[in-house]
């Protein structure tokens, strides 16, 4: 047995583990995969130290085979294949209307508890996804595909509409591609040459906002009607000047990136053109459903998404070599 | 007949104008009432000068009585009571979705065109709304209502919901009104102490933010549930900076006011709450037809929201009087 141990600034190595017996409503896995979010990457350079304990095992985009199920568990039988949802719910409270997924006193499997990066895995039952027929490579992009998919809901994206994604990095890449299934048509911005290769090999437009002028490029490109709805996912300060630029008359603007720092924002546009800004975290139990539905589909062409694949044993080297390749998309860690 | 001209930086007063025929689709107005506007006010400090042409008549909350159909006219008859619902629409753009209330093309009668202070106005007859049994002062306040009950629905506000109102003036109030009216409970910060005793006279819990932490003090109140709806009206910074702290998850954030310069937002809590920001500017035919409803029931206290009624013929000192009154909340000019 062993796990990725995260012990400070850029300190991550596979190191011998115990695996957990399960408890009541808990089920043990085998992991196959895991992959690297950008999440991981912010804690492998320490930014998130005063959250996470160390050493902690991270990890929290896992497909896995279950090995061993505790009391009263109904849902899933040793041998099923599934994604993990990475989430532990806290008591409820009014301040959160029943939405747990972003509830106070909710826990994130992976930062705030220990996560999926090692070979043996204890959760709760509740948190899997069984994943049929889909690979276990594949298993392991349902975690950020249901971001996408809870990312495009709370966009009310539909059949006809105009998207355009400030970001195209892993997540704005499966908006674009969750979009397109709503019946979209998704422009994605994207400042790597590189990534716009592969993001026009997918079929979309995608356009470099530092050589061209992103809002006069989707004027061109639309013939003046601009966006319906525009996903912030590039984190930064330009994405935030120009997602007020991008919509027309009521179009939406889908927060998903993280923005530690207030940013200044057009608020007048905001009442000008009655636009609406959608903040969206996570995802809920329907969102890991349908990234899976899709998946199954293979329209979501999973397979380029995978940049690399390393074993655990070099997951040190894998985080190096993210962080020195920033045109990848999806590293995966073989656990298993 | 007489008309207010505005002609430049505090230039206001009532001059001889004429009658004109309405031509076929046009209606020819006595004008009863029309009520200041903060836009009124606005103008004639000169912080529009830009956008309006000078001399130009202004108003635009406008009660009155039928005076001259045009050809083809057949929603009103002579001698109806109508409010005017001031926007003249141009050409349909794909750009906006059939919103023609923010389209591109979008005319406002008292800014953009003349306006209604003064004794005979024309004006489209598809602008009119009939007053029925309500009075013409009440009819001069339907214009700031149906502001009030569009920034109402378009936050969504239901029946048992916490809203908070920042700002407390004409319109904040009005918004508060409306949404006690759809079962919400609502808490409205104004720094202003005489407006608080006017707010808390109308039977609604006021908070002075300068006096009081406004979240510390929604808390109390709420016990830890917070706002499911905020109104941002005051157009200030500190507005800005604390609407994102008083929505509870999944609250809603209703963009009243125009804020000129871009304002440093806290995005993160968007995304970490998955909050929403809404836009809302001007109104639809049907928050007219609600806003008579509304105010025919005597619910929204229409008597305790005019501060004074002033002649025509003493326009300017009418709006010297409101530039002397910061606790004002609404004067109506008596045009007929």
């Amino acid at each position: 047995m062993k796990a990725a141990y995260y012990r400070g600034n850029k300190g991550l190595a596979a190191e011998p583990s115990e695996a957990i017996a399960p408890a009541a409503g808990e089920v043990r896995l085998n992991v196959a995969y895991c992959g690297v979010c950008g999440t991981d990457m912010h804690i492998y350079h320490g930014n998130m130290d005063a959250r996470v304990a160390k050493p902690q095992i991270i990890g929290h985009e896992v497909s896995a085979t279950v090995a061993e199920i505790g009391a009263g568990v109904e849902n899933v039988s040793v041998g099923d294949t599934v994604a993990v949802r990475p989430l532990k719910f806290g008591a409820p409270e009014d301040f959160d209307k029943g939405f747990s997924h972003v509830g106070k006193n909710l826990k994130f499997i992976g930062i705030d508890l220990p996560g999926g990066m090692q070979s043996s895995w204890t959760v709760p039952s509740y948190t899997l996804h069984k994943l049929g027929g889909l690979s276990l490579e594949h298993g392991a992009m349902i975690e950020p595909a249901a971001v996408a998919c809870h990312d495009v809901r709370l966009g009310e994206v539909k059949d006809g509409e105009i998207c355009v994604v400030i970001g195209g990095g892993p997540i704005g890449i499966l908006i674009a591609l969750v979009a397109r299934e709503k019946g979209a048509r998704v422009i994605v911005s994207e400042p790597n040459d590189t990534r716009i290769e592969l993001i026009r090999g997918l079929g979309f437009e995608a356009v470099n906002p530092i050589s061209a002028n992103l809002v006069d490029t989707v004027r061109e490109l639309t013939n003046g009607k601009m966006a319906d709805c525009v996903f912030e996912v590039s984190g930064s300060a330009p994405g935030v000047e120009v997602m007020t630029e991008l919509p027309n008359v009521r179009g939406r603007i889908v927060m998903v990136a993280i923005h530690p720092q207030p940013r200044p924002v057009n608020l007048f546009k905001f009442f000008w053109s009655e636009l609406k800004l959608i903040g969206a975290r996570l995802y809920e139990e329907c969102d890991f459903d349908e990234a899976i539905a899709l998946a199954a589909t293979g329209k979501l062409q999973l397979d380029k998404l995978i940049t690399e694949i390393r074993p655990l044993e070099e997951v040190g080297e894998a985080f190096a070599a993210i962080d020195a390749n920033p045109a990848g998309i999806k590293t995966l860690i073989k656990c298993g």
